[in-house]
């Protein structure tokens, strides 16, 4: 080895022990008399101290040239400082060197290596290697890391299996788009890799793995967002022989688990919420709980006066926000101008202010009486003080402009505290929604039932009726855990008979032929004895990222691609050889446009 | 949970409890009084046990009609069996049933579903999920699971992270050959699935991450062999800091963690062989050391005669079998017939047996009179009761077909048990070897010098000058941990100057350009702050089979391919959907021989 000791490890108790450190140059003082170096390694900060009059010329010499990154081996003896710090944890102690030895010289990084770093974030992205340096990113990985052991003690102490499931596969376009693989060996085939490991994990249930569990890559070809990355790893998990109620139980388990040893936080038992409320009070299926704030639907109170917008309007509905009523004209003038954003579409914004001194004044007071306005306040509970935001217009539309508005109030009110964790379920999901031409699919799908969870998933008992009359009524025996306004997991309950899933096929738009090509193997083996299962998975990157109060999981994530799908580091995607095309048997199309 | 207790857990303790299990039905036995069923799970079987004319004739009825497999749950009362068996863990005790309910029915499965099945190869691939029910198969993969849960445990204590890397990367087609996936979002252009996550452990290095680990799937387009996977998983780690002796104190201390926490045993310190010394002895990089049997070299001893085999030989070389000189003529021809099949290629077997009575006997009498035939016991230390086996010719080949013809000895001797394991290092590996034409790489790179163990492998600083003059001579700082002939891992310290690994793509036949194109990020990341460091990789499917005791890999991965890389079961790989390619910009050759 060539350090006996680490930079993060000397106390008071080791002066005068005689050590060898490695790592990396901080930075070098040079006061004269007086030279510092802070030697920097994944476990902290050790101090060099070289008084010059003490210590030979040719050593001081040394360490005044010494750059910032150049990476060192330092031999010395461990002294207790003259000004102690306790900022860092080796703050009683420096070293005395008697040897310095240069391992490797560094050039000038293209950005400082400190957690407030000067780099962009393109920049970064380009030299990750280096951004990866800083303590700050190293820290979510370790993070990432300690996640993942938890994840794995508490699976493991549950009797569950972790399985590797393979990453080479099938494509089955009827899903989101598969990233695919071409055959060498079988020309004009290809496989594709797993959006998730589904199908292989429901047949280790019908296999009598009973409980399963796998970290696991999984990929999507998608138009990238900000929080969306080509690849991402997932908690994947099935159980047999259970209900809803015990995969609830089981996974909340984990998740608490996971707060209580990683962040030593007691969460207290998840409430639930079905989807119908979630929309209706909240216009979202994962509704952040941190606060209340409710929807309240107003049409009963509003519509019969000469306001127009409301009496046209399918849905008037408003949150209450406490204690605001004494916003500007311009902070409403902002919250007019976030509802009216392309991205939210609402045309305007209603508001209404009930005074401390009790009076009530609203933006549409030439319609509406101080009585009438006393009725709006009674329906929305609210106390002298508060503030009313309304927005009127299509259902749909309007629950989802109004929930974007409820989450910049909670953000502008500090109701969403990046330490507060409010975890709950939402359960009842409906098992179909219509595809209008969702642009994650491919084309020649849209007009079509598509499943909301996934095709494999099951209809609650009493809905299956309701299949053949009215698909879009029928529940699923689905669920998504929800910390923080957030979806962190979901799963289901799934078909286990080959009649019901085929008639899902159905209902999706397969023919019996595509349904067997596709699927043949899954419905095959439900013939054989599967049992009553069921599971969920959990997107790990997004985990981590909200354990880590950060928005984004590409800074949870040590080698990240950018929003186009590049990895600018590598320089990837990247053509290849045509040795390589012709093995493969493809070749690039010319046309672009094709 | 539509069960209280599994089929595995009820003992004579809990007599009179009223329970609830679920499980496939392994067989039914009616004796007309009496009706047995046979519940199995995961957890183990237990026995349901019906006196029919103490139940109602209904419940009676309904299980003697229970077929095979069919998914069963059981609501009834423990008690405590008349004949008892300890051949299961439930042996004391059965369950008197009170309800039975049918969960699923089942076809009758193409084969048995017990550790000695009636199913061959193909059919159990193709029901894989089946195959998967049997309890031999199961257990592997609970092996797998115990020793990914005891590798984290040790690596995790040893302070090495997890850390993922991508597996959408960039081809670099100078190893082995790739497997690639075609952009969508950028047309004409390929992410490459990893061959190991080599560049990212080392990147992290840069990082300073200082020890990382994974457990990680590998992709590599070869033509397959029958313990090959396209897809496998590696045990991949890296540290800085280190020389090669702490590399393998480190991970000779992983392996005996896992043999002594997952098997119970006791490795001893780990021995050294150098590369030079194993192919010498051994004519094997990969030596099973369970047994001695070293070659012993006879040119000077047997040269010089009339016998013109030996005489035009390069090398003579042979084995003494230690007490098989009572073998009989048929088991010698087997030898002979053995050493001369093609994929061993031996011209011939020269034999001589070391009687008991102290008198020699060799198929070459004519040539070898006894005083000749006793230099030969003498150069192999032989003892009356001993077979000499000897093979002439070409030096390399005839070192590799002795190698073999040892261990087919070896075999026939009974001195390759796998319940005793020896591990041991081979270390000085060569850096360069020529590449003749090796198929499994791109035919452009024959007639070039390459990486024995990748381009990132640091020669040892003393053979540097030599990387100019004899570049085959030149020893590498790289290490392979053999267990019973099977090379369990491999690592190497790495470069870590940006000179010396362009110096070393210039000799792997590399332009400039295309060192900068294809590993530009790596020699870049070198300039700012590189640590010495190296690591290594275990062949995690290997690693499982040999602690499983098996030769094939396959029987330890859940879904494996077979040898033609076809997923039977789910089909794979397979065509895709022309609006597929259409996105992705490729169209398929017509003509496969193109």
């Amino acid at each position: 080895m060539l350090r006996n000791v680490t930079c993060g490890e000397l106390r008071i108790s080791d002066i005068n022990k005689d050590v060898t450190l490695c790592g990396w140059v901080q930075g070098v003082r040079d006061k004269g008399s007086l030279v510092w170096i802070d030697l920097r390694d994944r476990y902290g900060i050790t101090q060099i101290t070289l008084e010059t009059e003490k210590l030979p010329a040719a050593l001081c010499e040394q360490a005044k040239k010494l750059g910032r990154e150049f990476v060192i081996q330092v031999k010395g003896k461990v002294a207790e400082r003259y000004s102690k710090t306790d900022k860092i944890e080796t703050g009683g102690i420096e070293i005395i060197p008697a040897e310095i030895k240069v391992l490797n010289e560094a050039i000038t990084p293209p950005f400082t290596i400190e957690d407030d770093t000067d780099g962009g974030d393109e920049l970064r992205m380009k030299y990750r290697y280096l951004d990866l340096r800083r303590t700050l990113v190293r820290k979510n990985l370790e993070l990432r890391h300690r996640l993942a052991i938890e994840t794995r003690n508490y699976l493991d102490k549950q009797n569950f299996l972790e399985v590797e499931t393979p990453v080479l596969i099938k494509s089955t376009p009827e899903g989101a788009r598969d990233f695919v693989v071409p055959s060498r060996m079988h020309a004009g085939q290809f496989y594709a890799l797993p959006q998730s490991p589904q199908t292989f994990k429901q047949l280790l249930m019908v296999s009598g793995f009973d409980r399963y569990y796998q970290l696991v890559k999984c990929f999507r070809d998608e138009d990238l967002r900000a929080d969306r990355q080509p690849e991402f790893t997932q908690i994947d998990c099935e159980m047999s022989f259970v209900e809803q109620e015990d995969i609830l139980q089981t996974f909340e388990g984990l998740v608490r688990h996971l707060f209580k040893s990683v962040k030593g936080i007691d969460i207290p038992a998840l409430s639930r919420m079905t989807y119908g409320d979630a929309m209706k009070y909240y216009g979202n299926d994962k509704p952040d709980i941190r606060f209340e704030m409710k929807f309240v639907e107003l049409n009963d109170v509003v519509k019969g006066k000469d306001f127009k917008v409301f009496n046209d309007a399918e849905l008037v509905v408003g949150i209450c926000a406490k204690g605001a009523a004494e916003y500007t004209r311009k902070q409403l003038d902002e919250l007019t101008d976030f509802v009216k954003r392309p991205q939210i579409g609402a045309t305007g914004l209603v508001y209404a202010r009930y005074n401390t001194d009790g009076t009530i004044k609203s933006s549409v007071d030439k319609f509406y009486n101080e009585e009438d306005l006393k009725k709006w306040a009674t329906a929305f509970n609210a106390q002298p003080g508060d503030l009313l935001l309304i927005l009127a217009g299509a259902e749909e539309k309007t629950r989802k402009a109004l929930s974007e508005l409820r989450l910049e109030m909670g953000n502008r009110l500090g109701l969403r505290d990046k330490n507060t964790f409010a975890c709950h379920w939402v359960i009842d999901f409906p098992l179909l929604e219509w595809n209008d031409g969702d642009p994650n699919l491919l084309a020649s799908l849209a007009g079509r039932w598509h499943a909301k969870h996934h095709p494999f998933t099951s209809p609650k008992p009493e809905d299956i009726e309701l299949l053949k009359t009215n698909p879009g009524a029928v529940r699923a025996n689905a669920y998504d855990m929800v910390i923080n306004g957030v979806e962190i997991g979901g799963g289901s309950i799934r078909i286990f008979s080959k009649d019901l899933q085929a008639q899902m096929f159905d209902i999706l738009g397969f023919t019996k032929e595509e349904a067997q090509k596709q699927f043949g193997f899954l419905m095959n083996a439900f013939e054989y004895g599967a049992p009553p299962h069921g599971g969920l998975a959990f997107g790990f990157d997004r985990l981590c990222s909200l354990f880590g109060g950060s928005d984004s999981i590409r800074d949870f994530i040590a080698f990240p691609k950018n929003n186009a799908g590049r990895d600018v580091m590598i320089d990837s995607p990247s053509e290849i050889h045509d040795e390589q095309l012709r093995e493969l048997s493809i070749d690039v199309r010319k046309s672009v446009s094709g």
